[in-house]
């Protein structure tokens, strides 16, 4: 067994982009770009950079190209409103996340089977601060590197490596079973809504919730957080999301209708 | 499933020592210390390092203590002359080894297998040749991390990170699989709506359609079919259910209000 390299099903991971949120240092970000190389991952995208050259990031050895093409973008939402599965990471100490939280050996067989099926994000927090609550209400569940409670938390670029590993590993185990991933390819079909119907979805509720009354004046980062999570942990695929979209846009109405009257 | 920390085999871990050979940059010497750090990895080895200065490794927070603990080598010989096992680690485009070659994750269950019985060294070459013949000599075998023909080369940091993962997760499986079992019931224990609470949130949200003019009077049982559909298509836990039926109670208020006024 002389050539390991990665064969296989690698194209999969053509569906994955990696999303770093407000990352400071332009080393880190080169890193991340290095590993997204090595492991057959191409867009990248950034949101809210501290260093606007993070372009220029060094260490990004080979990554040139894929770091000259990475996407900026204003907001979270904007950065994932294509993806069908959109998933934090967090170190196990920082804090306890309100979604649910799965290994990343379990979170590869999860997302493997989501990357048949659509663009899927992996979200990466700033260096110093981690994924805030507000980014992860964006997710619809959380990663987590097993790793030592006296140092659990790993510097950024090493994190990504690790995951992009552990994911492209997914993936060639999957493609060298070749029935059983036509299979899970067929079965991922049954589109997942994307990021941007379930951006929709949350804002006409959020609109509905305000004019009946029920957001509360200073609660209303609260109301937000919670509709967003409940939004984004539940399983809508396209014809739900749209359905729902379509009552909620008749009750609005009718809610708008019976202020102005 | 909330922590989900590294227990079980952990102390496994402590007969593998990481052996880095002529490594240049101080930087990836203190990005490979904190990766040690994360997965409880204790001893490092250093063989004729370029930069005497390496304890000042900067960018290995949490692991100064295991930095200053390091071992400085004059040959590879030297280092590992404690060892059951010498692995080293090559990258796949770099050259033919004349050892054995296996993949990381069967690697893993190799050196799971021997750490069981001695101290295992695990070889890195230096940033920019990697380990040389002379080397690899010491080896048993050689590791290789999957990566892509086009960018094959990985930073050392982020290979020692992938392999250390990859090993912890591997002593962890072996000696975890019951800690996995109640972490899994845990995470189920997020309880699923009952039947009677997805009854009850049909109920109000037909309600609610009613009241707006969504459900066209010779279409309610269509419409009906769909919510009943929706409400059991998605995948609401208990705490979805009881947040969403005080959103639409609230909604349904403000509807009938206007309805009344």
């Amino acid at each position: 067994m002389r050539d390991v390299r990665l064969v296989g099903r690698e194209s999969q991971l053509e569906n994955l982009c990696v999303v770093l949120v407000a990352p400071r240092n332009p080393l880190n970000i080169g890193a991340v770009a290095r590993a997204m190389s090595n492991f057959g991952v191409e867009t990248l995208r950034v949101v809210n950079p501290y260093e606007v050259a993070f372009r220029d990031a060094r260490s990004a050895v080979g990554a040139e190209d894929l770091l000259s093409r990475a996407e900026v973008f204003g907001s979270v939402a904007d950065a994932v409103a294509d993806c069908v599965l959109v998933v934090g990471t967090t170190a196990a100490g920082r804090r306890e996340p309100l979604q649910p939280v799965h290994r990343l050996a379990e979170a590869a067989g999860l997302m493997g089977a989501a990357l048949a099926g659509g663009r899927v994000a992996l979200l990466f927090g700033s260096e110093k601060r981690g994924l805030l609550n507000e980014d992860l209400a964006h997710c619809q569940w959380v990663l987590n590197i097993p790793t030592r409670e006296r140092q659990p938390s790993m510097n950024l670029g090493q994190a990504a490596a690790v995951c992009l590993y552990e994911l492209s590993r997914e993936c060639s185990d999957a493609g060298e079973e070749s029935a059983e991933g036509a299979h899970s390819a067929a079965s991922c079909e049954a589109t997942t809504a994307t990021g941007g119907e379930l951006e929709r979805l949350t804002d006409i509720l959020l609109e509905a919730l305000d004019v009946s009354g029920y957001t509360l004046p200073d609660k209303a980062a609260v109301t937000e957080q919670n509709v967003r999570r409940l939004i984004r942990r539940v399983n809508f695929d396209h014809d739900d999301a749209d359905l729902l979209l379509g009552m909620l846009r008749q009750i609005l109405w009718m809610l708008r209708s019976a202020e102005r009257s």
